[in-house]
């Protein structure tokens, strides 16, 4: 996976992380990086800006970077760890908010996410570089199926708490103490009928003026930290 | 102001708002915002792909609007307005974290977010975008001097409470009731010590992993709704 810009290149960097490939432009520099590409003799391919263009769709400042894709790990792991808070993601397009929703995670102390396999933004450049370096310390599942994994949850114990508008209770009014399995809903519809069917609660953050949602990455900071107001 | 992309001019178009110009590239076509140029006769400019990229240095989509910059409000209106809880930001640089701010602060029923006039993303086309049109029913006052209208704030009934992980108490043991001016730091350094030093109290968000912050626009989410928590 092609990944870029200067703050990620900085922190994968920092970090010696695998990486496969540094490209550069031409007359490329920045004290830190060069830096560390000194400091830990990365080898580099300068290319012209042109090509680094053709290379990846947005601004990469000058750097881009060949790293492993990520490897995402199973729901068998959610068990097998002892989580009992696992936050799930029905098909969450913008990537700015897949970053912060996995760095609110890892500052909550939410060690799994779950996510679908397709119609989902995956783990990709700009995840990387709003997640801030929390990306390693959250294990991120990927599922075929979001209604198999939350019956495979229950049967091990999980409440499924969604959340949505319609047929929902406040969310300061559930009780969010055992093993919970929070899903947070799609930018643009919410929570799908399929899901939202499976929910042990529905919960709903209210809303005092015109507009009838919150950004995805807000309404999970939110719940999240209401799940752990509750049992920290 | 140029804005640009498909969601905002969509937005845009179908609230009638002023709009000086309309730039479309050759060969765009959208169903709904080509019916709405229709509908309401708006006059076009048809220009080629390079001369659009040249105008804005974001992703276009092939339209482009000129329409009037954000008309700021003055701090008095707070007052004016009887305004009880009121944002500020200091010096946030990322205008998705404003707009979701914005648009967080509509749904929570805050009216007033006060901005500074430097250092400061001002409200442009991607805070148009994140804010997904509740801009125009949340009063943007920009401040010369952040401290000054803390100063002014106070000598006005506000208690002024900032975020920060030092000399700071658990956010769920301050007392919200009354006037509240609730200060949101920047991204990278949080709020700076002149107006940590003006702050009624100081508030911390519990954080439980190895990161020390969360996005400016989900601590932002955490803190108004647990301020309103409180007075709703």
């Amino acid at each position: 996976m092609l990944v870029y810009g200067k703050n990620v290149a900085e922190e994968l960097l920092k970090n010696h992380k695998k990486i496969r490939k540094i490209i550069i432009q031409e007359g490329f520099f920045d004290k830190k990086i060069n830096f560390l590409i000194e400091k830990y003799k990365f080898e580099v391919k300068i290319c012209s800006k042109k090509e680094m263009d053709g290379l990846c769709s947005g601004l990469h400042q000058g750097i881009i970077l060949d790293v492993p894709d990520y490897k995402y790990y199973d729901i068998q792991d959610v068990i097998n760890d002892h989580c009992s808070f696992v936050v799930l993601l029905d098909h969450l397009e913008d990537p700015h908010n897949l970053g912060a929703i996995i760095r609110t995670c890892e500052a909550a102390g939410v060690t799994h996410v779950i996510l679908p396999k397709n119609r989902q933004v995956p783990i990709n450049a700009t995840v990387m570089k709003t997640s801030v370096g929390t990306l390693d310390k959250v294990k991120v599942v990927s599922v075929s199926n979001l209604a198999y994994a939350i019956d495979y949850l229950k049967k091990n114990n999980f409440w499924v708490i969604g959340t949505a508008l319609n047929h929902s209770v406040d969310y300061r009014e559930i009780d969010y103490s055992g093993n919970i399995a929070l899903v947070i809903g799609n930018e643009g519809n919410g929570i799908s009928d399929i899901v939202a069917k499976k929910c042990d609660f529905l919960a709903k953050i209210p809303m005092y003026g015109s507009t009838n949602s919150l950004n995805a990455s807000v309404a999970a900071g939110i719940m999240i930290y209401e799940v752990i107001r509750n049992r920290k």
